[in-house]
């Protein structure tokens, strides 16, 4: 992905992003997306107990199956706020619905930045003016700027699905984890499309496309308190029916979309040098394979030795070994890069020059095959280098 | 704890250490336990699904309840080594019982070293005469130093206990996590007895013993594919019997020992800098608490910030919340060190300067009241630093 990031937006909604003043260094740190209409609108939420003012918010407004807009800031994740959090949220959200002349419960929010700092509503007031005047269809690079953190590039990608009855466009837009300030895990994305999808249909899609890219990649295993992903269709192009081939292509699609923002954010993972895909096959279930390839993807051992590129097979079956599922590592097969370096329980010591060799590329997968099972499963997951103690070790400041 | 440890022993036993030659790079790498008499026995095992050779063969022979020896090798762990593995624990535990004149049967292997390794069993058959006919009373020193792995010091603890019929004396020796090499994270406890303690009483204190101690560290959170801790009692001294206030009495004093050693190993682990211990209240049972001291203890954003002695109440909270635990973050009261960051939900940052003062000290305690339920548990843990990378991300050599 690369830090040319085309403007090209979506019919039906006007984008932007200003620097309101919200990041203590400055840059552009304020978002808005405005649907011309009302757009249907479904989210999905982080799981963190601990969730943030905007995440309470949004989840609540998002139910209502339609919204106007996005408001989302950088710099301050409005999180571990308290009553005050959810008051600014509520302050912030009206001026922006009186910008656009919307109702304040048609504008969802988002937030992400250090955690447990009241967030001021002045920077809001005095940008908002200039934000909403500056909405274009093309500002799609403006508003991806705006809500990265230390992202080393923006996160933008885009599909194009054929239906029934013509075309269906999708552009996704997310942050990643880039932390060179401590307490910006947050991960947020956000979902346009000028299909016509009612919400039902869409929280599904959105739900089930999360589950095989955003909730199967991991940077530390940290769950953010704000993680939030919306998304609005806003019906300017061809309808997306429930239960047809359109629904499904769509749903493809979307899938695509937020598998290639997936990939962006672990690439961007702080200090990562590695971005590698953790297959594991042959459980009795996808939740059992599921469970091993979070573990292996998690594990700091594991991570260390993919930082380290040693080829170290016995880290990855102790790693699937306490994942808390059954099966016979004495069946056991693992390739590291496509090199086979444990067949049917047996180690191949030979093949280490090259599965080491393979774990110098910036990408590659490594496949755990436990039996025969039809259960599968995969995650994202990056290394574990000295960077990543840099980024998180030092103050908040 | 201190790099000299007493080599006073307990009655009933007799111990030792050799360099074998299993260490790659040399010195005290075999170490022996005998027992005058059949000892009782009991044992607590790896919950990992991947089980070293060794692991597999003590659980079955703890079972019958009596043990005349114990003997342990370090430098290879026998783990992933297949039915060769297992053929190795016979033939070595074999040797080891012809020279102490007992069955193979009452003979506890352990291992710990490299995963994956064949373990060759001629350095077991050279040794094994010059060992037994080393083994002394006194001899805790050289065992303790012949299962340390990349240790930085020896495991030992010591307590006495005054029962009825006298006075009981426990001795416990660990070795720790110190992973200079790779895949040597292989925790091993021992503890004699002189106590006649029957093998089912036996078993049940040594288990929660170690819910209390061992099962409550973490320096990684990569559970070990040959964790094991055995405990014989030689019946030399004075009786514990069941349900009394004896037992209760042997009982602290094991806890008392096991949490000696497993603070020990916390303060060697991997490039550790700090050992903290993570107490958290107020929740609805025991076991909930747990799951948030655990995540918390395991939290890569946690351990780098307590590296970086960061009083980061966010990542507390954030890391707490994900736990799969319901709480209230809105009553949450946060200590680190004795200070309060935040109490009833509310920061306290004007206590920020000196909680980053608490945490300049080695062993310090993060406090995190969740709210008014009775469930409690602790957990201990280091701070993830760059010398865990270095550690770890090395290659096996």
């Amino acid at each position: 992905m690369d830090d040319v990031v085309s403007d090209e937006g979506i019919a039906g909604f006007r984008l932007g992003g200003v620097a309101a003043g919200i990041k203590v260094r400055g840059g552009l740190d304020l978002g808005l997306i405005a649907s011309e209409r009302p757009a249907s609108a479904a989210g999905v939420f982080t799981r963190n107990r601990v969730k943030a003012a905007p995440v309470l918010v949004a989840r609540e407004r998002v139910r209502r199956g339609t919204a106007r807009a996005i408001l989302v800031n950088a710099g301050n994740a409005n999180a571990c706020t308290g009553p005050a959090g959810l008051l600014a949220v509520d302050r912030t959200t009206k001026l922006a619905a009186r910008a656009l002349g919307c109702e304040p419960s048609e504008v969802l929010p988002a937030s992400t930045g250090v955690i447990g700092k009241p967030l001021a509503v002045a920077p809001f007031a005095r940008a908002m003016p200039g934000l909403a005047a500056s909405l274009v269809e093309a500002g799609t690079s403006a508003f991806a700027r705006a809500i990265m953190t230390t992202d080393r590039w923006p996160k933008v990608a885009r599909a194009e699905v054929r239906v029934r009855g013509g075309r269906v466009r999708i552009l996704a837009i997310a942050k990643g984890a880039g932390m060179i300030h401590p307490d910006m895990a947050t991960t947020l994305a956000f979902v346009l499309t000028d299909g016509e999808v009612r919400a039902p249909l869409l929280a599904r899609i959105l739900r089930e496309a999360c589950d095989e890219t955003f909730n199967a990649i991991s940077v530390d295993g940290d769950t953010s308190t704000n993680d939030a992903i919306l998304a609005l269709a806003s019906g300017a192009g061809a309808p997306v029916t429930i239960g047809s081939a359109d629904s499904r292509a769509f749903a493809r699609g979307l899938t695509e979309v937020l598998g290639e923002l997936g990939r962006s954010i672990v690439r961007d993972g702080e200090g990562a040098e590695h971005c590698v895909r953790i297959e594991v096959r042959g459980l009795a279930s996808d939740a059992a394979a599921r469970k091993i390839a979070r573990t292996v993807a998690t594990s700091p051992l594991v991570k260390t030795a993919l930082h380290g590129r040693d080829a170290n097979w016995g880290r990855l079956l102790a790693a699937a070994g306490r994942a808390g599922v059954a099966f016979d590592p004495s069946v056991a097969s693992v390739k590291i890069g496509g090199v086979a370096v444990m067949r049917g329980g047996r180690p191949l010591p030979a093949s280490d020059a090259a599965a080491t060799a393979a774990m110098k590329a910036a990408e590659y997968t490594i496949e755990l095959a436990l039996g025969d099972g039809a259960g599968s499963a995969h995650y994202l997951t990056s290394d574990l280098g000295h960077a990543y103690v840099d980024v998180n070790a030092s103050y908040r400041s």
